[in-house]
């Protein structure tokens, strides 16, 4: 028998590192396969800001990640539904992934000093919220209430809500609904928090099973649970075995439980590669694991080194709309005079299309003159970049040369003289 | 003998219509032909606005105009120069315009009732400006003194600044230096400003000369002739005798005038036609016209009726990125909440890249949502449309069909029911 999971969405491990826990391999969805590690482009609101799917393609994207929380509240998850989902919405025709809407709704309820309001009595240090600021996101035992920041209309959002608003967007890949935390909460909390997120994701992987029989026209869409814990060892190792145990209590479903794994929540730089390596440890080997959010290329390695597959990170688009361009050697911003008369390529040697085409001096121009097309030739670059930095990851895996790799990329891009900085 | 000239720029007239005027031929340039009527999308800042050139080619644009203020101002002309000229510096590698700067330079003057300050004594009609408005440019014998818009510097831009700016620019076609008038000036300010401009017609062809001499290594630029006189057939005629007659006073040039003219001014929608058609009797049938600025279908068809050859316009992408769409059927708004549901291509039928990738669900989504694909995705439609319009009035002079193209397609852009309104 072949379940329509098991169909659409596998699997597999082709290299592993010496230490056991990085590797590459390929992960197969309804629209195709991801070879991994792969960056994975950030499409927030069913567009990768400023660029279309054709230029994403070009610069090697495999598969995009779009945020639930958004487009649940505009266009509204029936409106994708109806337009056959995601990627026919988007025009993306390959893999394709969505959150949970928990880090956004989170999000909400911090103020600036990035800490959640909620209602656990007497835990004021879980309670803090930045000056000036309102929370407008309460969590509770059953879930998350809060107030758009659209329009101030109070919304809800459940396991059951998350799972329902992902299965309308139709993404290959979804997030099971979890509590976001922060370093600054305490480890009572912290805590409790794993546990919640524990009993969400059951009614998560519930929810998903009954959605999945309801909606039996639709491809399969997997889903993976989120591993919190901070920055605690024993938490993190707990939430995994939770995870992994975690079995459907549907009917016909008794047997199945998470596709994968997002690694999420707060995550000090330093602490990345040991957080990702105890999950890596807990989790099986065979399915697939997710770093939620991750920024800067040594992060990458990092990640890598420990066991992580797939990454999504709005930093390489978001720095470009600003100026900042990748490098082998190091970040520059394009709108610093230097580059007013440098009739040179972005990066040199670089394939994208931007630096096969435009020169520093006219991006240089773009930005000053406040003109769009900037911000698209900058995001191309800078999506071209980490894609290509990956997928260089990917091949040393495969070819036993990654410690190589990494010592020479991150001696050139952080110990190099960074270019256009003159 | 082979003057530079007439190697690399010509135009040839195949079809003329009944009428004597209207008609179809080719522009050949250095960097390739133009086949007329031709629609030139506006770049204005050396970026047609939100799109790559190659989106613009693929919507089958045949040239591209920017403005020669903007660019003198912001990057400066001899970066331009150094980038190896307008098309290399903005990977445009077709035809392409310049206008002279003049519109821009004095459309400062104007205040908001685009009333141009200027230095006559005693015509106090011609003084107006708008209330709570400063004149930020001033007209005299010689030139145009303003000042910058971006940091209030004071500049001056004369006959031979405005060549020298559009030889560093090297577009293929340019434009002499004119002084725009409007529709309020007096009749006696009119008389003046057209004897005026003829006056720096004569000091645009000899400084175009002696700079094409002294930039031998650059492939010749064609300079075109601009006819004012606003609304009065005597002075539009008078205009156009003078260019016509102008002859450098260059030594090796004495028998070279403009290689074309362009019709300018300020123009009422009703007297289109017979502006253009006053000017396509008096200027040579074996030179190109082009009509500076035109907004709407109608316009294009009286225009092409009455001997204009190209035409340029900033309307079809301005009005695209506020979420304005035109169709065959007329102009709607992809943002009106009609549109939030409408799983159909923004015009039924259209060609264009975003009407067979995208929904007018997903453009009302991304205007909704600020995002700025969307304005990417409308000024494709828009350019598109405009590009093709033009293009079947060229087909249709060369079948003989003009006239019932006109009759058709104007009874269903103005009269027919606006889709997407409802």
């Amino acid at each position: 028998m072949c379940a329509a999971k098991s169909c659409d969405f596998s699997f597999s491990v082709d290299h592993v590192l010496p230490n056991g826990l990085g590797r590459s391999g390929t992960i197969t969805t309804p629209h195709g396969p991801i070879s991994t590690p792969a960056f994975v482009v950030v499409g927030t609101k069913a567009t990768v800001k400023t660029v279309t799917p054709e230029q994403m393609d070009q610069a090697g994207a495999q598969a995009v990640l779009a945020n639930a929380f958004h487009l649940y509240l505009q266009p509204g998850p029936d409106i994708v539904d109806e337009a056959g989902g995601l990627g026919r919405f988007m025009n993306w025709p390959g893999p394709s992934f969505t959150d949970s809407g928990g880090f956004q709704v989170m999000s909400l309820g911090v103020g600036f000093k990035k800490v959640l309001a909620m209602d656990v009595t007497g835990m004021q240090n879980d309670d803090v919220i930045a000056e000036g600021k309102q929370r407008d996101a309460q969590v509770d035992e059953d879930g998350v209430t809060f107030k758009s920041p659209l329009d101030g209309s109070t919304h809800r959002f459940t396991a059951e809500v998350s799972m329902g608003v992902q299965h309308q967007l139709g993404a290959d890949i979804m997030f099971a609904f979890d509590e976001l935390t922060t370093l600054m909460n305490t480890r009572g909390y912290q805590e409790d928090s794993v546990r919640r997120t524990q009993r969400w994701a059951q009614r998560c992987v519930d929810e998903h099973f009954r959605l999945t029989d309801a909606r039996s026209g639709h491809p399969y869409q997997a889903l993976f649970g989120v591993v919190q814990g901070a920055q605690y060892e024993d938490l993190r190792r707990e939430a995994c075995r939770g995870l992994r145990q975690t079995r459907a209590q549907v009917p016909g479903h008794e047997h199945e439980g998470f596709d994968g794994y997002g690694i999420g929540g707060a995550i000090e730089k330093q602490h990345l590669g040991d957080i990702v390596g105890w999950c890596a440890e807990e989790l099986p080997d065979d399915k697939p694991r997710h770093l939620l959010g991750i920024s800067e290329p040594d992060d990458l390695f990092a990640a890598c080194a420990a066991g992580a597959d797939t990454f999504d990170c709005v930093n390489p688009s978001r720095t470009a709309r600003n100026g900042a361009i990748y490098t082998a050697r190091g970040r520059y911003n394009v709108t610093t005079a230097a580059n007013r008369r440098a009739f040179v390529a972005l990066e040199e040697g670089c394939d994208c299309y931007t630096c096969t085409h435009y020169t520093r001096a006219y991006l240089h121009h773009m930005f000053k003159a406040h003109e769009f097309l900037g911000k698209t030739l900058a995001t191309i670059h800078n999506e071209r970049f980490t894609i290509r930095l990956v997928d260089s990851i990917r091949h040393a895996v495969r070819g036993g040369e990654f410690d190589a790799l990494r010592t020479e990329f991150l001696g050139s891009f952080y110990g190099g003289a960074t270019p256009g900085r003159a």
